[in-house]
């Protein structure tokens, strides 16, 4: 495997292997497999558990990793073609992406949606163009609109609860202070899309995905029998709900433009899950979020501290899988 | 050993093997004793010590480290039950902490005293919610009155230099522009009663230790045959001094009163050790300080600069102990 | 080898023979030289390439490294002597530093000019004093006026291309917004030197090179059969060059005025490298920089993204170099 981008790009035999390799380092580890490799990782935006769990992940196989983060230690990177650089960036990603390439067997590179313009974003045009710098194994820590090590990481979780292959996955839109990107709602559509669930996304009227994203997943549902469908009402939503998962994102029909977000944004306080969501759900419904979670924002104490909720096995599983994808991606390169 | 969080939590003879240990790996490294074990380090508070120091020592026995920052280069972090987390902190430490435990074999902490409410801070409250988390063996880098990490090397140093068991051990006040949290002086008296020595605590009034620290470190003395008492009289106190232990701390007649603090203080700056401090001290006698310390504040260059300073031995024996603790803690696990 | 600090310590021999080792290094990888040894790295300035590539290169050789950042997870650390520390830092560099190194088998140190006072800057007066408090192995990452892990990478890095040892090297100053330190220009006139190359300055007035930089360089040249010069007129510098070398750098007619040397910047935005600089040059003319640059303000992206850069290659050098500087440093120590 040189690059792990996106779950798109392998076919659903390719993530079985995958996830059975992470089951089988989980359960013997291999403390030397990767002894003199280094991963160089180099983040663009603040992170908790990718920063942990990437070199916790190449430590357990004897690896090497260094990290890097511009403006903290480093130089701010120009990331535009053709810039007159005579602001606050020192460097370009022109020189400093392909040089950290150099310097390591493998690169991580996390870079959040500018959150400006949503046909930049959701063409991936920023990581894209860093990814072409690199002449290494690659790996997307969340780019603007993908997260595939947490897409990855909640595949293997529902399939270590057993969750029903065609399940009802629910992603809901949940509330925040402020705008937040759009990367792990895209992928996990995608994601419960191609492991053939029935998805429903439920959010209020101006926080529709984009149809770019809405119809990747419908075309990975086509493949794996699932289904991919989109509605307001989260009441009929949540009905028979497997998989309550929760998510923040920012209105799309306001993209960029945050006065007219925050106007939509001021009257939705209620779209924070409590327990009546699991009301009319499975009586094993889980609730699954990526996190960092504000607490009684998006999702109330009575949730997470509850058995339903499942978000901490779902960052553990960000290591076990992550391991897999630096194994399959390193060894005996 | 499953917590290093309190020298209180241990027998004399428990210190003494595990110092017997730090001084045996110390001759005899064991540069493969933690491969493939993982200490993950999470400093809400800056370090240099205890950050280059703990990386080392599992460095030293084959292990390895990673570290978060919470704010830098990762989200801020909320403390409090039952936020509303609509400000700056993106994540709880009831996600926070358990996901990083998920991804190490050992877990540090260090969260200094929040200095707005005695009782709070003396209690432990944040450390000890964050604790109640951690299903992995867990060291205390520093909570709000305990630094048993510093408390171990301070005690291995002064048996380094053959300082009697029952020598006079004088914790002094010393002058800092700003209110300093009660962890060290807490920890240092309890460590030198509990190693069997005269203590003295010489502080300014309105600068006394809490009855909370001053009861511990007696219980502890009276079973080690040491005493512990408390004057404002500095002449007095240094008469036959052993060790000389300078400490900024806050004041505790104004515990959380910065503007009370700061009036009390205004007078104190003759509060910085000097050479004539010495006069009437044992020919002896030491310099003992936890560093970081500020010169001609704190303590004058003449003294620092001197033999009698043991400062950097101090600190060298941060390395030595906490390789201990973590050989003790991780070592066949 | 105990110390890296600067080329002129060694003799052209010596640097024959660490160029020898890093290329033997580079094909035949040693991953348990260095196993049980720790590099501490205390960076007072930010950077990418030595902290990534001093990072990767410990661990190439079955070596760790800790990272310290004063003022971003550690404490502003003072320098000056004899100090009355009430500010900012809270930690002064003579604890600071011996006691890093107490828990390390090797230091590197970064520490930028001051840029205030010339004579101050150019004898090395702040890294000195710190140099003096390292009982170990020390390696500089870049100091006023050094820089001598990126001269031994741009050494190597002509050898790799078979630069003549006698070839014209032209050492250009560059537009940048604010003046930059002396650290590279000076150690890349002296590198050229010992490497018995016909060294030219091109600069503005003003932005003469110190004769203390120049007296040095030319009695390199003078042992090893090159020569140095110095020129206000660039055409004339660039006629011939089998190297150009651009390095932005401050005004020394202006040193620490800031004002007076953006009177004189303001006028030189057209030191930009563009193709027509290499019209008159040799025909497998060469542009080096020792990075970051600022695109389109010091080198236009044509020169940049053309075959005559080797900036990559220089980046990528550091990496080898200094794997050989760290295996001759900590072998068998």
């Amino acid at each position: 495997m040189r690059r792990f981008l996106d779950l798109a790009d392998f076919e659903r035999d390719e993530i079985s292997a995958l996830l059975e390799l992470a089951r089988r380092l989980e359960k013997c580890p291999e403390p030397h497999a990767l002894a003199g490799k280094i991963l160089g990782l180099l983040f663009f935006n603040p992170s908790l558990r990718t920063l942990a769990s990437m070199q916790a992940g190449m430590a357990r196989l004897g690896g090497t990793s260094f990290v890097i983060t511009p403006g903290q230690g480093t130089w701010q990177l120009e990331t535009k073609l053709g810039a007159i650089m005579n602001g606050a960036a020192a460097e370009h990603v022109r020189e400093g992406i392909p040089v950290l390439a150099s310097y390591c067997d493998a690169l991580g590179i996390r870079a959040f949606a500018d959150g400006k313009d949503l046909a930049y974003d959701l063409a991936e045009t920023n990581f894209n163009a860093m990814a072409e710098l690199v002449d290494k194994p690659l790996i997307n820590l969340e780019s603007a609109a993908n997260h595939p090590c947490q897409a990855l990481a909640d595949w293997k979780t529902m399939d270590d609860l057993q969750v029903p292959r065609g399940g009802r996955f629910v992603l809901s839109w949940a509330y925040h202070p402020r705008p937040l990107p759009l990367a792990v709602p895209s992928a996990a559509v995608h994601m419960a899309a191609m492991r053939g669930m029935e998805v429903i996304v439920a959010r209020p009227e101006g926080f529709a995905l984009p149809p770019m994203i809405m119809d990747k997943a419908r075309k990975a549902a086509a493949r794996s029998g699932g289904s991919v469908r989109e509605t307001a009402d989260l009441t009929d939503a949540l009905q028979g709900a497997d998989i309550i998962y929760a998510k923040e994102w920012g209105s799309t029909a306001h993209y960029g433009d945050v006065a007219g977000d925050a106007r939509l944004r001021a009257e939705l306080q209620s779209w924070c899950v409590r327990n009546d969501w699991f009301a009319k759900a499975a009586s094993e419904c889980r609730l699954m979020h990526c996190l960092p979670v504000r607490r009684n924002t998006a999702i109330a104490d009575e949730v997470l501290d509850s058995p339903r909720s499942i978000v901490q096995r779902e960052a553990y599983n960000r290591l076990v899988v992550q391991t897999a994808v630096l194994y399959q991606m390193l060894k005996g390169v």
